[in-house]
């Protein structure tokens, strides 16, 4: 049914299908083509029925980013699942219970956790060091032979961790101005991860796996280079923030929050939305001295048309989104219209809202936080 | 049980009963000792069993964001409720059922509004119009004689409408860098909606009540003038952002994430949480040069102890959050602790967690968004 007269009575999450499929497709064949594992992260659709579309292109292994999401998954049936999260050593009796049911990959950068692992874990699993090439948020710095060799050793020495290789998140690529620049920093990424690894091949650590895949990175580069897997999540639905950094077109745009218009400031050209932090929590693209917390569309059809130029959600509060327009968008819709909106970050809308409807009609529950 | 030794295993809102019920005591002295109506926001919360706390303060009326909190609390027992957001006319049949159950108040800026309410809504309902006394956000211009008479005329012509009065945010107020700004802040917002309403009272509407109150306002000003109601909500619990802006003290805060330690990194002076985006939104405070998304104290008792000075939360990604602290603490606090955040914005917080676990053991649920 046309999304116009839909029965849209509060802000209400919608997927086009046909172009998250799509979205998965590329990156599989692209996964294939570089002769890379596929390990897309599941934390930005949090949907077993979204990752049941996964294994019609061959998926069979996942990321997670919590304990919690990985039971979620496994309950669904998938079977190799990576919780890409330092490992949080409050939740080590629902880690054991689940690496018995799944070959499970941990990430690890201290000897306190490596410690605690060995000594509390009944199970096996598989660990994986985490790497700092220059994001700084977590992991060993690249460039530490030191603490690498040492690290590496500490889950050698433990019976039940099985050292798999070394997980990288390149998110400063968010912070790049250009598809070169992305390329430049996968590229970076790589030659220090991969550098990381020749640190510890130089003293006997020979079988390490490197692992990689931020969305914008993963997107824009055609080849993988010398990495063994790519865990990009965001690329199912791309969102404002990857539209403006170049890493999706405006037609790999995957999800819209439908949201009733309640009010109209012609004076102001602006129009307020009924959808706010609530329902897109607050991430926002910086642009052109603007901060921009979506992108705007009309309905059409099950989904939504073309971006309206010079439109975009300005401000948020807690249930008011405030639409800044030319004159003519604010003329045009009328307290009690649906507008379209690109959230600036679909994973937080996402992990907001907890569903989904889709452009085929279904309603799609996730598994919450 | 101290909290410390609780069974925290992932981020966990939790909810200092003690000092809730003296914030709520205290806003309803002041209420009262102003004789103006405590007509409390409850988006805060969202929580029916913090809402009958206030009962015991001798609370009966209460505001709400959205259609479906409305229903949550009048299943719950409260009878007058107003929705203060402007009408979403694609709610209509909802308000119409609910309107037969309470006493509701709705929000109105525009004739279009109005019409459709007096069309297709079969209840009665109050109407309040929306006043912008210098916010920005929505509502009709305090000084704007015309559009304020013709929308009180649209209003009196409807059967099913009764024009209550004025209601305003002056959301301003978060803007504010001292407490006499805040002062002035309410003052003038108080002036402001006072001559809307004389110049509604020229042209014979003589019976307009006055709404208003945002927390900083209804917490630092020791008289609320003359109005008829404050609708305050944050004050339940406030929060750093409050705390920045003056309008509590530290021992006022009644929540806290309590978070899992996850990593370390003593060079940058850093320590990562298990605690993101999807747990606190992404609200921060700017202040001197930095950038805040919550405060940092340590599990003690059953809650947390004085605020550490020099650390606060400097970034959230998803699940992350990244804590600056000086030297000592980040020696001091190992994966596997907990550490207790103030959030930037506890409505936001509240609204993404879904639950508390209050300092007497209880867990109590929301009504989610």
């Amino acid at each position: 049914m046309p999304i116009s007269r839909q029965d849209i009575r509060r802000p209400t999450l919608v997927l086009n299908v046909e172009r998250a499929r799509r979205n998965i497709e590329r990156m599989a064949a692209k996964a294939q083509r570089s002769a890379v594992r596929f390990r897309p992260h599941f934390k930005t659709h949090q949907s077993t029925r979204v990752g049941r579309w996964f294994r019609d292109y061959g998926v069979e292994a996942i990321t997670v980013s919590s304990v919690d999401m990985a039971w979620y998954f496994a309950r669904d049936g998938w079977r190799d699942i990576t919780i890409a999260f330092p490992v949080n050593l409050r939740q080590l009796d629902e880690i054991g219970r689940l690496a018995r049911k799944v070959q499970l990959g941990l990430l690890v950068e201290s000897t306190k956790s490596v410690w605690a692992l060995r000594e509390q874990l009944k199970a096996a699993v598989d660990v994986w060091i985490k790497v700092d090439v220059g994001f700084g948020r977590t992991g060993l710095a690249w460039d530490d032979a030191t603490r690498l060799t040492t690290l590496a050793e500490e889950v050698e020495r433990s019976g039940n961790l099985r050292l798999r290789g070394l997980l990288t998140h390149a998110g400063h690529s968010y912070r790049a101005r250009s598809r070169e620049e992305i390329v430049a920093i996968h590229q970076e990424s790589v030659a220090r991860l991969n550098g990381a690894r020749q640190r510890l091949q130089a003293v006997g650590f020979t079988e390490l796996e490197l692992s990689t895949g931020d969305t914008p990175c993963s997107s824009v580069v055609e080849q993988f280079g010398p990495v063994d897997e790519v865990r990009p999540g965001n690329f199912v639905f791309y969102d404002a923030m990857q539209l403006h950094l170049g890493s999706c077109d405006e037609q790999d745009l995957a999800l819209a929050m439908a949201c009733p218009v309640v009010a109209r400031h012609e004076k102001r050209d602006e129009f307020v939305i009924y959808g706010g932090a609530v329902h897109f929590s607050k991430d926002a693209i910086s642009a052109g001295g603007r901060t921009i917390y979506g992108l705007v569309a009309l309905p059409e059809g099950n989904g939504w048309g073309p971006l309206v130029a010079e439109a975009h959600v300005a401000a948020l509060s807690q249930e008011h989104g405030i639409v800044k327009a030319e004159g003519h968008l604010v003329r045009k819709v009328q307290p009690g219209d649906v507008v379209m909106i690109v959230p600036a970050h679909a994973c937080l809308a996402v992990a907001q809202m907890r569903s989904y409807l889709t452009t085929d009609g279904k309603v799609l529950k996730t598994c919450g936080i």
